[in-house]
């Protein structure tokens, strides 16, 4: 019998799809930048049947490649161009919220619920699922928790890793590991669900999850504020998070030129403050307290910031209008870069202190590379995580493309320049995009021996076979 | 050449002590219910000596246990009384704070440091190590860490695991591994931190740390509350977290027989409030905020409450005196209860909701084995972290000997009884104090065979010799 027939027997014919159309939108990423034969795409309705696929590609030694909504930035969810064809597995039937327990303020979801879903399930119930990016529309829980999902919201709640409790995981040999715990506090034994989180898939199956919610706040304070520079954004932060604690829930920052092509590129957009300004922050404060009370708190900081002459100019949002408005902004930013150019992004993470000589260090480095090379800067700066992305309009780029034999090789170079620099201030090249197999070389570039020998370890022990998401996070020993 | 002249000469003479005088603070626990003999006690002073240790006892197969300030509450610290008598690794000598960063909100040090210390020198450079526990003047940083430690501060900042954002481990073939990243976002492979967090020394030996800080809270609101049940104490506990989020840093319950214990045992302590009732409960708000907003915050929280008959009394603290006077009734428990009995103390957590009905199901159990035995519940509620304690004077204790032939078996069973009920509504035997030796027959009672498993594959794959704390927290195959 062959691994089709046998699957079709396992979980049901309508589950196992092989026609060309139906297999097209999981065997490339959604931009189109790598794709890769499929035996087939399963969609088991439950562990029991994902277990009994397990099994059936252990013992024929088919790899299995679990695909979320597809939305990977760094190919980690698509098959390889080369070696043995997976059998891919999606779990969107798998997609109920099974419960909230609003009380303990937790939910147990199915792996396959989209993340805009499990969100709403929250807020209706009167919680937060704080965790929130741009896929959050399509991405599914489960992917979020296997690559240990990031975004907007990461200052005050943390990543994703620091939002779940338990999981409910298939191994490699088809056992089904039960962990969902939904418990604060648990001292027994190795905390094993931190294994999965953030394994992208190479470890086992996430089929369930129990996530950890947080009062919903009813308030929000939004700013936008000009700076002079990253140093003094620093100071300014410093000071929120001195001031206001946990109620600081974003700080976001951008560089004049990011700005700049956000209001020439998209329509409707304008800059919130009338003064030019070299560096713009965006300031949230979030909390459950009645009036304006976190708008006159966030107000006296910037006036008492004005008065330091720590930043140049400042607007405060007076209306839902305003605020939302000056989110748009920042959340138009991948539009804007996207219409304007090439922009040869980075997902670098430093200490926080050491933001401004980053920035400093990686644009002389690149610069070196391309003379004048514009850069753009955004960066969750309250997590000390920079997107620096050296910027060709498109004219330029197609002036490198005459100008060198291997543009993508100078590409490579550019971003190079930007990690090492990341790299010798103690950062990271990802802070919140994974590995997947874009970033294998720099795994085997900056990563310790002893590091990857312990991964590789965990590998062996967990996947002897290596039968989940071959190719991805592990560079080749 | 033997061990100890070949430890000798890897890292001093004076740093490798034999003598009984010296060993007997380490072979034995602080309680005094654990012993066993080693064959030395070593001091190294730095990651590369305690390296060449792991090495020379890796070859000889001599077992390493590795032990910080001895604090443990289940034998997790102290050599066994059979099997090879291990060299006991103590980190005393490795006590340096390396540097604090307070724009990044990190510290770097080293696993020796005392967690007193620990929070002295980040207090200095005004901000706040939240971890704080009874033992914090005499345990190590390294032995919270390999303990994942708990106590009063989890609600609002996490376990011991949620404050630490990058290790230096010593591994069992003497590779160091340097991961002392100091980063809020790092997404490059398995997060192999969190397999040494909460390992009990069984996996690696943590040798130094970065630690993440907060800002330090400048205000205080406390108010101590009489409250007519467990039911009702939650439902305030609801509000109060939707009311002031992360504000809220504690929220500590205990019933009548814990504080009538308190008052009776302990001189100088008194009730905060006049009326009695039959559970007790201490709030705690902080932040940075100006003047009385926090006082009166609580204060408005509170009227509501009882307008809605939710609590019988309360009292707010109106000086720092009376809010410490509030906060060493709840520290005074265990003086309370030592002077006072026999305790059977428990470490249970269950799904914050399931509190009642533990807290119910449990006093059933222990009375159907000892009709009408009291119990003391001392609960980190926030935490769904209950201590319920099978409670017997000294003189019930002695007509118990004289009753039956086995106390200690008739003590494991009703702790037993009390675990079982955790367990049946999803909770766990040990939330906050570990695994050590006290617990394994619980690990084998309790965990999924998948689980148990699991932690098996990981430990074989990292210490495929069993060198490190042989014994401990693994229940035998």
């Amino acid at each position: 019998m062959d691994v089709i027939a046998e699957l079709s027997g396992l979980i049901g014919a309508d589950a196992v799809l092989t026609s060309k159309s139906d297999l097209e939108g999981a065997t490339e990423d959604w931009r189109g930048r790598y794709r890769g034969p499929a035996l087939c795409l399963v969609r088991p309705s439950n562990a029991e049947q994902v277990a009994a696929v397990v099994r059936c590609c252990a013992r024929r030694g088919i790899p299995l490649l679990p695909q979320g909504g597809n939305t990977s930035l760094c190919g980690g969810a698509t098959p390889s161009e080369t070696g043995p064809a997976p059998v891919i597995l999606n779990l969107a039937r798998m997609r109920a919220v099974r419960g909230i327990d609003p009380v303990n303020s937790t939910m147990e979801v199915e792996a396959g619920c989209v993340l805009a879903t499990v969100q709403e399930a929250a807020a209706a119930a009167g919680r937060l699922y704080p965790v929130s990016l741009g896929a959050e529309g399509s991405c599914q829980i489960g992917g979020t928790i296997a690559t240990n999902a990031g975004g907007t919201s990461v200052l005050r709640y943390g990543n994703t890793r620091d939002n779940v409790l338990g999981l409910e995981v298939v191994l490699a040999d088809g056992t089904i590991w039960s962990g969902l715990y939904g418990l604060r506090k648990n001292n027994t034994g190795y905390d094993l669900k931190h294994l999965f989180i953030g394994s992208e898939g190479t470890l086992g199956i996430i089929t369930a999850a129990t996530l950890k919610l947080h009062p919903l706040p009813t308030r929000h304070a939004v700013a936008w504020v000009g700076i002079a520079d990253p140093a003094d954004a620093l100071t300014l932060l410093t000071r929120v998070q001195e001031r206001c604690g946990a109620r600081l829930s974003a700080f976001e920052m951008i560089n004049r030129l990011q700005l700049d092509l956000v209001v020439e590129q998209v329509p409707g957009r304008r800059s919130p403050i009338e003064t030019p300004a070299d560096w713009h922050v965006l300031i949230e404060l979030s909390d459950n307290s009645d009036g304006d009370a976190l708008d006159m708190e966030l107000q006296l900081i910037l006036e008492d910031a004005f008065g330091d002459g720590l930043l140049t100019d400042a607007a405060l949002a007076a209306s839902d209008a305003q605020r939302h408005a000056m989110w748009e902004v920042r959340h138009s930013v991948s539009e804007a870069n996207k219409k304007a150019g090439v922009g040869l992004t980075t997902d670098c993470a430093v200490p926080l202190s050491a933001v401004p000589a980053f920035i400093d260090a990686a644009t002389a480095a690149v610069q070196a590379l391309v003379a004048d090379l514009p850069v753009i800067v955004v960066a969750h700066l309250g997590d000390g995580n920079v997107h620096f992305i050296p910027f060709f309009t498109f004219d330029a780029w197609n002036a490198v493309g005459n100008a060198v034999a291997d543009r993508e090789a100078m590409a490579a170079a550019i971003r190079h320049a930007v990690n090492d620099e990341a790299a010798r201030l103690h950062g990271t090249f990802s802070a919140e995009h994974g590995v997947g197999r874009v970033q294998l070389g720099e795994m085997a570039r900056y990563k310790p021996a002893a590091e990857l020998a312990l991964m590789r370890a965990v590998k062996q022990a967990l996947d002897p076979q290596n039968l989940f998401n071959p190719g991805r996070l592990l560079p080749p020993g």
